[in-house]
């Protein structure tokens, strides 16, 4: 075993991670529980929507070729001929010269062709000044200008967004196909290590990384099952691990992953499983693991809060994504300016927190022990394997978090 | 009764909504169930943390001016006086020209001030050649370098991110003080509606609306309760009103809203409470009702989703966020360059959705009963009341959602 750890670029650590096979059972959820969840096939639209053609506006339903010309000064005048019940089906057409009233959502009467909004007009007797000329179709949903029927309107893999619960529910999609929320297995390991109820004494730190990790894998569509913390025995450490393995669907484990010949979880994962990466060119985040136990995947990440974020964030996603069938696109970036100089080694990348505001992203430096850097950050800059760093006043792309 | 909206712009309903007296009341919950909840009470540090002063790498504990000079070519020459074991205090000092191993996360011994990564070292019999110089304080994190006790390490008024929860973790906040999710009542009003679970004859819609509200509601920390679909029944409508308000701490009221006659919203509001608002000159989304009934408040929305969904972007997230007791800063918006040319009109903030990527927000344009281009949109672009629009490539703002 040698003394160091050999690193592999997070690229490959990646591309490792999506080979690690992993199923993605399905189930049916309630769309009002559907929120967040991901679509496990694509989405048809049942119906064409609108089903009718329909005003967007309260106004009158006209021929657009009646306005031509219309003004303040010179408004077309237009006989009403009645108003349009909501849900009802217009008993009379528009003629020329004529219009009907119609609420939002009405259904367009045969002959009319745009609708006039309410303030662009003036009543006047039993008839309508318009004043502004129209464009055929204006202020006018076409029949199944939405969605027609049969299209797939939203596909599989999709992440359900607020937005998108809308166009399921439009769809009738009542009973939505989702992926079963994969239970993720987390252990903490050292000796070192208390509960947060306890108060720490000299060496020891409290389990921070349990809730990091649980919150985490929650956010990214997954059921954390925690362990607790697994004291550094052989055979303790053995037994968690087998259970945890045996119960969900993956484990991630905080600590124990460094080349300290005291940390085992490597030589323990090698021996029940296969190691498949220990060590990757990552800063923060360098002693991670990657591999495999009882069929289920296993990372070890590191024991540093901060360092583990970054793991979780760059690398353990993509498991999270893969497991949860997410074909989601990369996070979101935004660029920023950058406020001072950020030095980096080349051939590791590097992940820097920062606050971002107002288009200056300003580098939160800390060592990868601290919390406090890390909750005040609100996005990390990651500086490519290929760069030494940016230079003050470049613009540069942040992964928000 | 007038035959129009008086609109008032989008900074008058905004600050309408915020002077709606709203409680806040508190609840405890365990700490692995904070995230995404808001903090009623600012969390302070029990204990410095850390409680002292550690390796942040596995490695060697040195004195740093021993190192002074050292390379590949001249390495300093230590003498390796032991090991460090995790989680117990050093019982040897480190002395001049000595050096003891320390795993990540160990107690600093006792005349030591740097550490040493081992990757910077090689042994040499009973003694390390170390090949780097180190800076005083090296690889090291300082007793309570990263909080003190009884500093303010999160705020009142935070939304617990998935990094906060470490922090929460840290100082020992096992339960952790929040405010008590608000409930949100739903009703959809108009004739037009079906459930989601029935095909719309024509002239009919599905309630959409519902399901967005829901789903936007609860991913602001509020528990939604909907009142299902209420016919266009003057009787019907101000019992499900009374009920919802009775039942709930605020009321949004999907459809209803226009000035068209048949909607009564405003007139019930009016009569059992009072009316603030009535039109906000935003674009889509203008015949907005803002008001109180029973003691709560209670918001009107538009019947189309998508002109809803910028409601609940614009206004409704501001009430959301009173009563959750949130204090979030502004959402966060990303610089991009607009594709194409986007007219709006002066005297209104237009909302237009856009698709952003890599730097290039696409305006979707669509009528305000698309729901596709809603789905599709991963921002929103704010054209300010004050704009006649932007050019084609100009830089703008956009608010993701």
């Amino acid at each position: 075993m040698s003394l160091f750890l050999s690193v592999v670029p997070v690229s490959e650590a990646v591309a490792t991670v999506h080979r690690l096979t992993v199923q993605v059972p399905q189930e049916t959820v309630p769309l009002a529980e559907a929120c967040g969840r991901v679509l496990a096939a694509d989405v048809h639209a049942d119906v064409d929507i609108p089903g009718f053609t329909r005003s967007v506006m309260d106004g009158y339903a006209v021929r657009a070729g009646d306005t031509t010309g219309a003004g303040d000064a010179v408004p077309a005048i237009l006989t009403l001929r009645g108003r349009i019940q909501m849900g009802q089906t217009p008993d009379l057409p528009v003629k020329m010269g004529e219009c009907l009233y119609i609420p939002t959502g009405g259904i367009l009467p045969e002959g009319a062709d745009a609708i006039v909004m309410a303030e662009n007009t003036e009543p006047f007797g039993d008839e309508i000044l318009v004043k502004k000329p129209l464009a055929y179709g204006e202020n006018v949903v076409q029949y199944n200008e939405d969605f027609k029927r049969g299209e797939v309107v939203l596909p599989r893999g999709r992440r359900i967004s607020v937005q998108d619960t809308g166009v399921l529910a439009a769809v009738g999609c009542a009973d939505v196909p989702v992926t079963t929320r994969p239970k993720i297995g987390i252990l903490s390991t050292g000796n070192e290590l208390v509960p947060v109820t306890e108060i720490p004494r000299i060496g020891q730190v409290r389990d921070v990384n349990r809730y990091v990790i649980a919150a985490f894998v929650r956010d990214h569509g997954c059921v954390p099952v925690t362990y607790g913390i697994v004291k550094d025995d052989r055979a303790i450490f053995e037994a968690a691990l087998a259970r945890a393995a045996g119960e969900c669907d993956a484990v991630l484990i905080s600590g124990g992953s460094s080349k300290d010949d005291r940390d085992m979880a490597a030589a323990v994962i090698a021996e029940k499983g296969e190691v498949l990466i220990h060590g990757v060119a990552i800063a923060p985040g360098k002693p991670t693991i990657i591999g495999r136990c009882g069929g289920v995947p296993v990372i070890g990440l590191p024991g540093h809060p901060a360092a583990t974020f970054v793991v979780l964030v760059a690398i353990v996603r993509h498991l999270l994504d893969d497991m949860t069938g997410s074909a989601v696109p990369e996070p979101v970036t935004i660029t920023a300016k950058l406020a001072m100089n950020v030095p980096s080694t080349k051939g590791r990348e590097d992940y820097i927190r920062v606050f971002v505001k107002d288009g200056i992203a300003t580098p939160l430096f800390g060592k990868s022990g601290l919390l406090n850097t890390l909750a005040k950050s609100n996005g990390v800059l990651r500086v490519p394997a290929g760069s030494e760093g940016f230079e003050s006043g470049s613009q540069v792309e942040i992964i928000l978090w």
